[in-house]
């Protein structure tokens, strides 16, 4: 019992490993993931650990107290999935640092006050049926079961069915109160999804907010017609008018101290070298801390976009996809963590999370540790392994006071 | 036999017919397209024209000289396949009026003094097989029959597959000299690919040239990351720099009098939503009657993007796929024709032919027929019913006259 989180990492180097660089393709479910899911089980079940999945697809793996009262717990842990392409520590560096800090604790010869848990959250990326935190939303009921169960991957399985062959009966999904009342604060680990440690010259930070999100799609419908006949005053190329999109989007968010916009999808109809296109559609992805900032970029993007289509004879829609309001961790749980890690700065993060979920629900709040190339959801993501003992040792230390001490805040 | 090439129109105005409003998806030796052949060989042969098909899949009807010598014909025609989704004119149109030609000379009583042929080319539009002309390319020597056997399909079905399930002996396709040798000109009748005649207020043009033609792939390499968690400064986003190629090719193709500049295709890779991209492919299709023009307004757009490229630290390969000089149509022949149609202005066009390929081989020239909606490759592709007519009547008094008259400068 070493705390060594990077041999678990090591070995699970190999599960759903793309070919060539390729990282790595653990989508909920299929079988990479349901490996992992083995793994961590074997793992929690070999340190003593009470292994049970909730009816949601959690597992929870618990370190008990004296006579197993759970009320009052401290929950840990993360996710296993991953995007396609991504990394081996995007999820698994959470899990396996949460098994690493209880291996530390009890090398320490610490016994907990309060219940442990460690938690691994199904379709944390909703890489494969399009909703991320799918198992945290379904849990505090931030979800409709009906409409989870009717959910389709690219294959057009239903949620249901792939939850079924998992071994998980998907009429039984959704709301858990019961469960959640037994949590007392919610910490989760996970690699830094930038560059702030990098800059910042640390190995761990706390995380202060999950900055509001929104999601938009952009419909610009012109002409089809041939790309060698047509005049270019005769056309009306919706390509012309997306290439105005991605610049307004890029302008307009470039100015905006901490402002985050993407285009990272654009489909081009009929996709014809010789054929000017009928239509585009883009994804807009925009996030900053405040959420009237977020609204007001994608206005002024509208509106660029909605001259560009003007001026060449296009018609635009905008559609709402999703919205997320900035998620502020809880303040006094920052400040015993805080306290507990002095040194650790605080970075607000643009991407979304089981604990920024869970914080509707119990107090919640994040470590992450410092990722050297700053990159995300690619083979490029990575954590030194002085790191990532860091990040163990911190994890540890905050669970060990968590255990410890009671909070006029905390259930 | 009244000359009514829209009641042949009418005739097929089902066949390949997509849902809705979608135009026809006809491919070279589908069901379709072999339905369109079957028709045209039973009007063929209902004229007591002599039908045959050569061993490139071209369907040749004549009308035969007495004693039955060929050499020294004058060949009309066009194509029957089409583009998805494209229009029940382009191609057809020039069949039709074809057939319908030789009605209204038959009916006027008159006698050639040369054989005529209807050719009906397949595979004009390459949409199927990827290159256009494939027919016209075959039979000149343009392309070699070794490549255009193992030429794949959507479905990976090659070009012999396709044609031995159709009737045509594979290894038989290829240059045909003598065939050739028969033609003293070429004269292709093909409904208007843009608005030229509406804008001069007459319903039938002659073709000055095909003007020349390139295509490249722009393919710009970026870092995959994080939509969320990746600082806008911290990024090397392809789909930003592709924005900055659709935009210069618009804006170095508006400044030149006559150029096409079309980005028809975008392919990001991998196309999340909250993904920045790791590439962005791009398609340029560039057109001028001038060929250092085309190649100098590529050299502008892939200077511009590999400025944006290296500024979002990103780069660039810009890779020629394809180039097809200007073809000027023959001078003599367009003098003649010119003689015969005084009225008729002069129009290049953007758009590849078989006329164009044929013109390497016999003197060709074209007849445009005028499009109220200048549209093409789209259902929104049409004539009106009249212009049709006018276009029968040109062609018919252009294959009189060169049925009748010889030239210094024709075989």
């Amino acid at each position: 019992m070493t705390g060594d989180a990077n041999a678990l990492l090591d070995e699970i180097a190999g599960i759903g490993a793309l070919p060539g660089d390729g990282g790595y393709a653990r989508p909920v479910f299929s079988p990479a993931e349901r490996e992992l899911r083995d793994w961590f089980v074997g793992h929690a079940t070999a340190r003593g650990l009470a292994v049970e999945t909730d009816r949601n697809g959690i597992i929870w793996a618990w370190w008990d107290v004296p006579g197993g009262a759970r009320e009052g717990a401290i929950l840990t842990g993360s996710h296993l999935d991953s995007v396609p392409g991504g990394g081996n520590f995007d999820g698994p560096l959470g899990v396996a640092s949460a098994l690493a800090a209880v291996d530390v604790l009890r090398g320490r010869g610490f016994t907990p006050g309060r219940p442990l848990a460690i938690a691994v959250f199904p379709e944390e990326e909703g890489s494969r049926f399009g909703v991320a935190c799918l198992g945290s939303r379904l849990i505090t009921g931030a979800i409709d079961p009906e409409k989870v169960r009717a959910l389709t991957d690219a294959a057009s399985t239903t949620f249901a069915e792939a939850a079924a062959a998992a071994g998980l009966d998907p009429s039984g999904i959704g709301p858990d109160p019961e469960r959640l009342a037994q949590i007392a604060a919610f910490v989760e680990l996970h690699v830094e999804q930038g560059r702030g440690l990098v800059d910042l010259g640390q190995p761990v930070a706390l995380a202060g907010a999950i900055i509001a999100h929104g999601r938009w799609r952009v419909r610009i419908e012109g002409r089809g017609d041939h790309a060698g006949a047509t005049r270019m005053a005769d056309r009306s190329d919706p390509v012309v008018v997306a290439a105005e999109t991605i610049r307004a989007l890029r302008a307009h968010t470039l100015v905006v101290d901490g402002a985050r916009g993407t285009v990272g999808r654009v489909d081009v109809v009929p996709g014809g070298t010789n054929v000017i296109a009928s239509s585009a559609t883009l994804s807009l992805d925009v996030r900053h801390r405040d959420e009237a900032t977020v609204r007001r970029i994608v206005d002024e993007v509208t509106a660029a976009t909605e001259r560009a289509a003007a001026s060449e004879g296009c018609t635009v829609t905008v559609t709402e996809q999703s919205f997320s309001p900035t998620v502020d961790f809880d303040a006094a749980l920052r400040a015993e963590l805080q306290a507990v890690l002095p040194d650790a700065p605080t970075l607000d993060t643009g991407a979304g999370h089981d604990a920024g979920v869970l914080a509707a629900s119990a107090p919640s709040g994040m470590l992450f540790v410092r990722n050297p190339t700053g990159a995300s959801h690619t083979p490029a993501e990575t954590a030194e392994r002085a790191d990532v003992d860091a990040g163990v040792e911190a994890l540890a230390r905050v669970l060990e006071h968590l255990l410890t001490h009671d909070s006029s805040t905390r259930p």
